[in-house]
Protein backbone atom coordinates (compact mmCIF):
# COMPACT_ATOMS: atom_id res chain seq x y z
CA UNK A 1 0.00 0.00 0.00
CA UNK A 2 2.17 2.18 0.75
CA UNK A 3 4.84 1.54 -2.55
CA UNK A 4 1.38 1.97 -4.22
CA UNK A 5 0.90 5.87 -2.80
CA UNK A 6 4.97 6.64 -3.11
CA UNK A 7 4.31 5.61 -7.18
CA UNK A 8 1.04 7.97 -7.21
CA UNK A 9 3.09 11.05 -5.52
CA UNK A 10 6.08 10.28 -8.13
CA UNK A 11 3.35 10.35 -10.85
CA UNK A 12 1.88 13.41 -9.29
CA UNK A 13 5.23 15.46 -9.18
CA UNK A 14 5.83 14.01 -12.92
CA UNK A 15 2.25 15.45 -14.03
CA UNK A 16 3.33 19.08 -12.46
CA UNK A 17 7.01 19.31 -13.83
CA UNK A 18 5.68 18.85 -17.51
CA UNK A 19 4.00 22.03 -18.23
CA UNK A 20 6.66 23.80 -16.17
CA UNK A 21 9.32 22.35 -18.24
CA UNK A 22 6.57 23.10 -21.78
CA UNK A 23 6.13 26.35 -20.19
CA UNK A 24 10.06 27.37 -20.24
CA UNK A 25 11.20 25.53 -23.53
CA UNK A 26 8.19 26.25 -25.92
CA UNK A 27 10.35 27.07 -28.67
CA UNK A 28 11.70 23.44 -28.30
CA UNK A 29 8.26 21.93 -27.96
CA UNK A 30 7.30 19.67 -30.97
CA UNK A 31 4.17 18.34 -30.34
CA UNK A 32 2.12 16.34 -27.98
CA UNK A 33 4.12 12.77 -27.67
CA UNK A 34 1.76 9.36 -28.72
CA UNK A 35 2.11 7.25 -25.67
CA UNK A 36 -0.79 4.92 -26.44
CA UNK A 37 -0.69 1.78 -28.42
CA UNK A 38 -4.15 2.72 -29.87
CA UNK A 39 -5.93 5.82 -30.82
CA UNK A 40 -9.60 6.49 -31.37
CA UNK A 41 -10.99 10.02 -33.39
CA UNK A 42 -14.32 10.48 -34.55
CA UNK A 43 -14.35 13.46 -37.26
CA UNK A 44 -18.38 14.99 -37.40
CA UNK A 45 -19.62 16.83 -40.45
CA UNK A 46 -23.07 18.83 -40.46
CA UNK A 47 -22.04 21.37 -43.31
CA UNK A 48 -22.33 20.93 -47.02
CA UNK A 49 -19.82 24.04 -48.22
CA UNK A 50 -17.24 21.86 -50.33
CA UNK A 51 -14.32 23.80 -48.88
CA UNK A 52 -15.24 22.70 -45.56
CA UNK A 53 -15.80 19.06 -46.77
CA UNK A 54 -12.49 18.96 -48.39
CA UNK A 55 -10.67 19.98 -45.38
CA UNK A 56 -12.37 17.47 -43.39
CA UNK A 57 -11.25 14.64 -45.62
CA UNK A 58 -7.93 16.42 -46.08
CA UNK A 59 -7.55 16.48 -42.16
CA UNK A 60 -8.90 12.77 -41.92
CA UNK A 61 -5.65 11.91 -44.14
CA UNK A 62 -3.67 13.61 -42.70
CA UNK A 63 -4.02 12.44 -39.09
CA UNK A 64 -3.94 8.80 -40.13
CA UNK A 65 -0.40 9.69 -41.96
CA UNK A 66 0.89 11.48 -38.65
CA UNK A 67 3.98 9.48 -38.62
CA UNK A 68 2.79 9.72 -34.18
CA UNK A 69 -0.24 7.85 -35.03
CA UNK A 70 0.40 6.09 -38.46
CA UNK A 71 -0.61 2.49 -38.27
CA UNK A 72 -2.23 2.79 -34.53
CA UNK A 73 -5.55 5.20 -34.76
CA UNK A 74 -9.34 4.33 -35.59
CA UNK A 75 -11.26 6.63 -37.59
CA UNK A 76 -14.39 7.43 -37.96
CA UNK A 77 -16.62 9.99 -39.91
CA UNK A 78 -19.92 11.07 -38.85
CA UNK A 79 -22.41 13.01 -41.02
CA UNK A 80 -25.69 14.79 -40.03
CA UNK A 81 -27.73 17.52 -41.11
CA UNK A 82 -25.92 19.45 -44.31
CA UNK A 83 -23.07 17.13 -43.79
CA UNK A 84 -24.93 14.57 -46.00
CA UNK A 85 -24.08 16.41 -48.66
CA UNK A 86 -20.79 14.44 -48.25
CA UNK A 87 -22.14 11.00 -49.54
CA UNK A 88 -24.14 12.10 -52.33
CA UNK A 89 -23.27 9.88 -55.02
CA UNK A 90 -23.98 13.03 -57.65
CA UNK A 91 -21.44 14.91 -54.95
CA UNK A 92 -17.31 14.98 -55.87
CA UNK A 93 -16.04 13.46 -52.75
CA UNK A 94 -16.17 9.61 -54.08
CA UNK A 95 -12.29 9.28 -54.38
CA UNK A 96 -11.18 10.97 -51.23
CA UNK A 97 -13.91 8.60 -49.34
CA UNK A 98 -12.89 5.35 -51.07
CA UNK A 99 -9.13 6.09 -49.90
CA UNK A 100 -10.29 6.81 -46.43
CA UNK A 101 -12.28 3.42 -46.67
CA UNK A 102 -9.41 1.57 -47.81
CA UNK A 103 -7.52 3.05 -45.01
CA UNK A 104 -10.07 1.69 -42.61
CA UNK A 105 -12.56 4.28 -41.88
CA UNK A 106 -15.83 3.87 -40.82
CA UNK A 107 -17.86 6.06 -43.00
CA UNK A 108 -21.31 6.59 -41.11
CA UNK A 109 -24.70 8.77 -41.73
CA UNK A 110 -26.97 10.20 -38.91
CA UNK A 111 -30.80 8.73 -39.94
CA UNK A 112 -32.40 11.11 -38.21
CA UNK A 113 -31.34 13.40 -41.06
CA UNK A 114 -32.45 10.94 -43.96
CA UNK A 115 -35.67 10.30 -42.26
CA UNK A 116 -36.24 13.91 -41.74
CA UNK A 117 -35.52 15.61 -45.30
CA UNK A 118 -37.06 12.69 -46.87
CA UNK A 119 -33.94 11.39 -48.43
CA UNK A 120 -33.51 8.24 -50.66
CA UNK A 121 -30.97 6.27 -49.24
CA UNK A 122 -30.55 5.02 -53.09
CA UNK A 123 -29.19 8.64 -53.69
CA UNK A 124 -26.49 8.22 -50.86
CA UNK A 125 -22.97 5.70 -51.57
CA UNK A 126 -23.88 2.22 -50.53
CA UNK A 127 -20.71 1.98 -48.55
CA UNK A 128 -21.98 3.80 -46.03
CA UNK A 129 -23.09 2.55 -42.49
CA UNK A 130 -26.22 4.01 -40.73
CA UNK A 131 -26.71 5.11 -37.01
CA UNK A 132 -29.93 5.91 -35.16
CA UNK A 133 -28.36 9.77 -34.68
CA UNK A 134 -25.25 11.56 -35.36
CA UNK A 135 -25.15 13.09 -31.91
CA UNK A 136 -25.99 10.27 -30.15
CA UNK A 137 -22.95 8.36 -31.85
CA UNK A 138 -20.84 11.56 -30.84
CA UNK A 139 -22.37 10.95 -27.36
CA UNK A 140 -21.64 7.96 -27.00
CA UNK A 141 -17.91 7.26 -28.67
CA UNK A 142 -16.60 10.27 -26.55
CA UNK A 143 -17.54 8.47 -23.38
CA UNK A 144 -16.25 5.43 -24.89
CA UNK A 145 -12.96 7.61 -25.18
CA UNK A 146 -12.94 8.42 -28.64
CA UNK A 147 -11.33 11.93 -29.83
CA UNK A 148 -14.05 13.87 -31.57
CA UNK A 149 -13.09 16.60 -33.87
CA UNK A 150 -15.40 19.38 -35.74
CA UNK A 151 -13.58 20.85 -38.09
CA UNK B 1 -2.11 -10.20 -9.01
CA UNK B 2 -1.65 -12.97 -11.47
CA UNK B 3 -5.05 -12.93 -11.87
CA UNK B 4 -4.97 -9.02 -12.76
CA UNK B 5 -2.42 -9.43 -14.92
CA UNK B 6 -4.61 -12.05 -16.94
CA UNK B 7 -7.51 -9.73 -17.07
CA UNK B 8 -5.68 -7.27 -18.45
CA UNK B 9 -4.59 -9.36 -21.17
CA UNK B 10 -8.14 -10.58 -21.89
CA UNK B 11 -9.15 -6.81 -22.02
CA UNK B 12 -6.17 -5.87 -24.43
CA UNK B 13 -6.87 -8.36 -26.75
CA UNK B 14 -10.34 -7.65 -26.85
CA UNK B 15 -9.64 -3.78 -27.40
CA UNK B 16 -7.47 -5.09 -31.05
CA UNK B 17 -10.31 -7.63 -31.78
CA UNK B 18 -12.91 -4.71 -32.14
CA UNK B 19 -11.52 -2.57 -34.96
CA UNK B 20 -10.36 -5.23 -36.61
CA UNK B 21 -13.68 -6.28 -36.73
CA UNK B 22 -15.41 -2.83 -37.61
CA UNK B 23 -12.88 -2.59 -40.69
CA UNK B 24 -13.95 -5.56 -42.65
CA UNK B 25 -17.40 -5.21 -41.40
CA UNK B 26 -17.87 -1.59 -42.24
CA UNK B 27 -21.24 -2.05 -44.03
CA UNK B 28 -22.75 -4.38 -41.05
CA UNK B 29 -22.19 -1.52 -38.41
CA UNK B 30 -24.70 -0.34 -36.78
CA UNK B 31 -23.47 2.49 -34.79
CA UNK B 32 -21.70 2.54 -31.66
CA UNK B 33 -23.17 0.75 -28.44
CA UNK B 34 -23.98 2.17 -25.76
CA UNK B 35 -22.71 0.14 -23.02
CA UNK B 36 -22.84 2.88 -20.37
CA UNK B 37 -25.60 3.69 -17.92
CA UNK B 38 -25.16 6.84 -17.99
CA UNK B 39 -23.86 9.31 -20.21
CA UNK B 40 -23.32 13.07 -19.62
CA UNK B 41 -23.04 15.74 -22.92
CA UNK B 42 -22.22 19.95 -22.70
CA UNK B 43 -23.35 21.46 -26.25
CA UNK B 44 -21.68 24.72 -27.12
CA UNK B 45 -23.46 27.65 -28.77
CA UNK B 46 -21.37 30.60 -29.75
CA UNK B 47 -22.90 31.89 -32.87
CA UNK B 48 -25.81 34.03 -33.35
CA UNK B 49 -27.23 32.28 -37.02
CA UNK B 50 -30.37 31.47 -36.57
CA UNK B 51 -29.72 28.20 -38.18
CA UNK B 52 -26.85 27.13 -36.35
CA UNK B 53 -29.35 27.50 -33.00
CA UNK B 54 -31.98 25.65 -34.45
CA UNK B 55 -30.06 22.97 -35.63
CA UNK B 56 -28.43 23.14 -32.02
CA UNK B 57 -31.58 22.66 -30.41
CA UNK B 58 -32.73 19.73 -32.54
CA UNK B 59 -29.52 18.12 -32.47
CA UNK B 60 -29.89 18.10 -28.25
CA UNK B 61 -33.09 16.85 -28.64
CA UNK B 62 -32.17 14.60 -31.40
CA UNK B 63 -29.43 12.85 -28.74
CA UNK B 64 -31.87 13.00 -26.00
CA UNK B 65 -34.50 10.76 -27.89
CA UNK B 66 -31.79 8.08 -29.66
CA UNK B 67 -32.44 5.02 -28.66
CA UNK B 68 -29.31 4.25 -27.50
CA UNK B 69 -29.05 6.93 -24.91
CA UNK B 70 -33.22 7.78 -24.10
CA UNK B 71 -33.12 8.82 -20.21
CA UNK B 72 -29.64 7.40 -19.29
CA UNK B 73 -28.34 10.99 -20.99
CA UNK B 74 -27.28 14.33 -18.59
CA UNK B 75 -27.26 17.57 -20.98
CA UNK B 76 -26.65 20.99 -20.79
CA UNK B 77 -25.95 23.97 -23.46
CA UNK B 78 -23.77 26.68 -22.72
CA UNK B 79 -24.15 29.81 -24.74
CA UNK B 80 -21.37 32.52 -24.73
CA UNK B 81 -20.07 35.39 -27.67
CA UNK B 82 -22.83 35.96 -29.68
CA UNK B 83 -24.48 32.63 -29.02
CA UNK B 84 -26.04 34.60 -25.79
CA UNK B 85 -28.71 35.26 -28.55
CA UNK B 86 -30.42 31.53 -27.89
CA UNK B 87 -31.81 33.39 -24.51
CA UNK B 88 -32.98 36.28 -25.92
CA UNK B 89 -36.27 36.84 -24.56
CA UNK B 90 -37.21 38.50 -28.07
CA UNK B 91 -35.97 35.35 -29.95
CA UNK B 92 -37.76 32.54 -31.11
CA UNK B 93 -36.61 29.69 -29.57
CA UNK B 94 -39.13 29.85 -25.87
CA UNK B 95 -40.54 27.12 -27.22
CA UNK B 96 -37.78 25.19 -27.55
CA UNK B 97 -35.81 25.59 -24.64
CA UNK B 98 -38.83 24.67 -22.53
CA UNK B 99 -38.75 21.29 -24.45
CA UNK B 100 -35.53 21.11 -23.70
CA UNK B 101 -35.44 22.18 -19.97
CA UNK B 102 -38.65 19.81 -18.47
CA UNK B 103 -36.42 16.93 -20.07
CA UNK B 104 -34.13 18.07 -17.41
CA UNK B 105 -31.44 19.98 -19.56
CA UNK B 106 -29.50 22.87 -17.83
CA UNK B 107 -29.84 26.05 -19.65
CA UNK B 108 -26.39 27.66 -19.08
CA UNK B 109 -24.99 31.33 -20.15
CA UNK B 110 -20.98 32.53 -19.75
CA UNK B 111 -21.17 35.73 -17.46
CA UNK B 112 -18.60 37.20 -18.92
CA UNK B 113 -20.39 37.74 -22.38
CA UNK B 114 -23.36 39.52 -20.12
CA UNK B 115 -20.62 41.73 -18.57
CA UNK B 116 -18.30 42.54 -22.00
CA UNK B 117 -21.24 43.69 -23.69
CA UNK B 118 -23.65 44.66 -21.09
CA UNK B 119 -26.41 42.63 -21.34
CA UNK B 120 -29.47 43.58 -19.25
CA UNK B 121 -30.30 40.14 -17.51
CA UNK B 122 -33.71 41.06 -17.50
CA UNK B 123 -33.71 40.66 -21.54
CA UNK B 124 -32.71 37.10 -20.72
CA UNK B 125 -35.25 34.19 -20.03
CA UNK B 126 -35.49 33.88 -16.07
CA UNK B 127 -35.28 29.79 -16.15
CA UNK B 128 -31.52 30.07 -17.37
CA UNK B 129 -28.15 30.03 -15.13
CA UNK B 130 -25.44 31.70 -15.41
CA UNK B 131 -21.47 30.43 -14.73
CA UNK B 132 -18.55 32.45 -14.47
CA UNK B 133 -16.97 31.55 -17.99
CA UNK B 134 -18.30 29.33 -20.83
CA UNK B 135 -15.21 28.31 -22.18
CA UNK B 136 -13.92 26.87 -18.16
CA UNK B 137 -17.16 25.27 -18.19
CA UNK B 138 -16.16 23.23 -21.30
CA UNK B 139 -12.80 22.49 -19.81
CA UNK B 140 -14.03 21.28 -16.32
CA UNK B 141 -16.81 19.32 -18.10
CA UNK B 142 -14.66 17.32 -20.44
CA UNK B 143 -12.47 16.81 -17.63
CA UNK B 144 -15.14 15.54 -15.75
CA UNK B 145 -16.02 13.27 -18.53
CA UNK B 146 -18.83 14.74 -20.47
CA UNK B 147 -19.06 14.73 -23.98
CA UNK B 148 -18.94 17.93 -25.07
CA UNK B 149 -19.87 18.75 -28.84
CA UNK B 150 -20.06 22.37 -31.29
CA UNK B 151 -22.55 22.46 -33.86
CA UNK C 1 -12.44 -6.33 -0.98
CA UNK C 2 -16.14 -5.36 0.60
CA UNK C 3 -14.88 -2.04 1.93
CA UNK C 4 -13.80 -1.23 -1.87
CA UNK C 5 -17.25 -2.49 -3.06
CA UNK C 6 -18.93 -0.05 0.00
CA UNK C 7 -16.88 2.63 -1.52
CA UNK C 8 -18.16 2.04 -5.28
CA UNK C 9 -21.66 1.65 -4.36
CA UNK C 10 -21.38 5.61 -2.56
CA UNK C 11 -19.66 6.57 -5.41
CA UNK C 12 -22.71 5.14 -7.62
CA UNK C 13 -25.55 6.84 -5.76
CA UNK C 14 -23.81 10.36 -5.76
CA UNK C 15 -23.49 9.74 -9.56
CA UNK C 16 -27.24 9.51 -9.98
CA UNK C 17 -27.99 12.03 -7.18
CA UNK C 18 -25.95 15.15 -8.75
CA UNK C 19 -28.34 15.01 -11.97
CA UNK C 20 -31.52 14.60 -10.09
CA UNK C 21 -30.52 17.65 -8.12
CA UNK C 22 -29.32 19.67 -10.50
CA UNK C 23 -32.78 19.66 -13.04
CA UNK C 24 -35.14 20.74 -9.95
CA UNK C 25 -32.74 23.52 -9.07
CA UNK C 26 -31.47 24.13 -12.84
CA UNK C 27 -31.87 27.57 -11.30
CA UNK C 28 -29.98 27.64 -8.49
CA UNK C 29 -26.89 25.87 -10.50
CA UNK C 30 -23.67 27.80 -10.50
CA UNK C 31 -21.77 25.97 -13.27
CA UNK C 32 -19.47 23.20 -13.09
CA UNK C 33 -17.08 22.84 -9.51
CA UNK C 34 -13.77 22.61 -10.15
CA UNK C 35 -12.74 19.55 -8.52
CA UNK C 36 -9.36 18.56 -9.83
CA UNK C 37 -6.12 20.20 -8.96
CA UNK C 38 -4.96 20.50 -12.85
CA UNK C 39 -6.65 21.21 -15.93
CA UNK C 40 -5.46 20.72 -19.68
CA UNK C 41 -7.08 22.44 -22.29
CA UNK C 42 -6.04 22.31 -26.15
CA UNK C 43 -7.81 25.20 -28.32
CA UNK C 44 -7.92 24.61 -32.25
CA UNK C 45 -8.23 27.30 -34.66
CA UNK C 46 -8.58 25.96 -38.58
CA UNK C 47 -10.40 29.77 -40.13
CA UNK C 48 -8.70 33.62 -40.78
CA UNK C 49 -11.87 35.25 -40.15
CA UNK C 50 -10.55 38.06 -38.11
CA UNK C 51 -13.80 37.98 -35.92
CA UNK C 52 -13.11 34.16 -35.14
CA UNK C 53 -9.43 34.35 -34.17
CA UNK C 54 -9.98 37.00 -32.03
CA UNK C 55 -12.61 35.57 -30.26
CA UNK C 56 -10.64 32.37 -29.97
CA UNK C 57 -7.66 34.11 -28.57
CA UNK C 58 -10.42 36.21 -25.74
CA UNK C 59 -11.24 32.47 -25.01
CA UNK C 60 -8.62 31.21 -23.90
CA UNK C 61 -7.87 34.55 -21.69
CA UNK C 62 -11.46 34.01 -20.08
CA UNK C 63 -10.76 30.45 -19.21
CA UNK C 64 -6.83 31.02 -17.59
CA UNK C 65 -8.93 33.94 -15.48
CA UNK C 66 -12.20 31.95 -14.75
CA UNK C 67 -11.99 31.61 -10.84
CA UNK C 68 -12.55 27.86 -11.14
CA UNK C 69 -9.39 27.59 -12.86
CA UNK C 70 -6.85 30.17 -12.26
CA UNK C 71 -3.27 28.55 -11.74
CA UNK C 72 -4.84 25.54 -12.55
CA UNK C 73 -4.81 25.13 -16.16
CA UNK C 74 -2.40 23.97 -18.99
CA UNK C 75 -3.10 25.36 -22.51
CA UNK C 76 -1.90 25.00 -26.16
CA UNK C 77 -3.31 26.47 -29.08
CA UNK C 78 -3.02 24.67 -32.56
CA UNK C 79 -3.68 26.30 -35.70
CA UNK C 80 -3.91 24.32 -39.38
CA UNK C 81 -5.50 25.54 -42.68
CA UNK C 82 -6.35 28.68 -42.66
CA UNK C 83 -5.47 29.34 -39.07
CA UNK C 84 -2.37 29.53 -39.75
CA UNK C 85 -3.07 33.41 -40.26
CA UNK C 86 -3.23 33.72 -36.42
CA UNK C 87 0.52 33.62 -36.42
CA UNK C 88 1.45 35.75 -39.32
CA UNK C 89 3.94 38.54 -38.47
CA UNK C 90 1.96 40.87 -40.33
CA UNK C 91 -1.43 40.07 -38.79
CA UNK C 92 -3.13 42.29 -35.66
CA UNK C 93 -2.47 39.17 -33.19
CA UNK C 94 1.09 39.54 -31.43
CA UNK C 95 -0.11 41.90 -28.41
CA UNK C 96 -2.67 38.63 -27.70
CA UNK C 97 -0.52 35.83 -28.40
CA UNK C 98 2.81 37.48 -26.32
CA UNK C 99 -0.10 37.60 -23.47
CA UNK C 100 -0.78 33.97 -23.96
CA UNK C 101 2.36 32.96 -24.20
CA UNK C 102 3.58 35.11 -20.92
CA UNK C 103 0.83 32.90 -19.26
CA UNK C 104 2.48 29.64 -20.53
CA UNK C 105 0.32 29.03 -23.35
CA UNK C 106 2.08 27.07 -26.18
CA UNK C 107 1.55 27.91 -29.75
CA UNK C 108 1.80 25.71 -32.11
CA UNK C 109 1.01 25.77 -35.25
CA UNK C 110 0.60 22.31 -37.61
CA UNK C 111 3.77 21.66 -40.35
CA UNK C 112 1.50 19.95 -42.76
CA UNK C 113 -0.36 23.39 -44.08
CA UNK C 114 3.00 25.15 -44.04
CA UNK C 115 4.44 22.57 -46.12
CA UNK C 116 1.18 21.80 -48.41
CA UNK C 117 0.95 25.75 -48.83
CA UNK C 118 4.24 26.56 -49.38
CA UNK C 119 4.66 29.07 -46.23
CA UNK C 120 8.03 30.70 -45.65
CA UNK C 121 8.34 29.49 -41.88
CA UNK C 122 10.07 33.65 -41.57
CA UNK C 123 7.03 35.21 -42.44
CA UNK C 124 5.32 33.39 -39.25
CA UNK C 125 6.46 34.47 -35.36
CA UNK C 126 9.99 33.07 -34.31
CA UNK C 127 7.47 32.43 -30.75
CA UNK C 128 5.23 29.72 -31.96
CA UNK C 129 6.19 25.66 -32.42
CA UNK C 130 5.44 23.32 -35.08
CA UNK C 131 4.12 19.64 -34.51
CA UNK C 132 4.10 17.38 -37.54
CA UNK C 133 -0.38 17.56 -37.92
CA UNK C 134 -2.74 19.24 -36.40
CA UNK C 135 -4.94 16.28 -36.12
CA UNK C 136 -2.87 14.22 -35.02
CA UNK C 137 -2.24 16.86 -31.83
CA UNK C 138 -5.65 17.59 -31.29
CA UNK C 139 -6.43 13.21 -31.26
CA UNK C 140 -3.03 12.38 -28.94
CA UNK C 141 -4.19 15.40 -26.55
CA UNK C 142 -7.49 14.21 -26.37
CA UNK C 143 -6.35 10.16 -25.56
CA UNK C 144 -3.93 12.10 -22.46
CA UNK C 145 -6.50 13.89 -21.26
CA UNK C 146 -6.95 17.35 -21.88
CA UNK C 147 -9.53 18.86 -23.42
CA UNK C 148 -10.12 20.17 -26.71
CA UNK C 149 -12.26 23.35 -27.78
CA UNK C 150 -13.16 24.09 -31.53
CA UNK C 151 -14.37 28.17 -31.55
Amino acid sequence: MKNRFSLLFVLAGLLFIKPAFAQTAASEFKGAEATQAHYKALYYLDESDPKKIKQTLRNMDNALEDTRLKGKVEMELIAFADGVAVYDKTGPYEAELQKLLQKGVILAQCSNTVRERHIDKATLFSFISYVPSGNGEIIIRQADGWATIHP
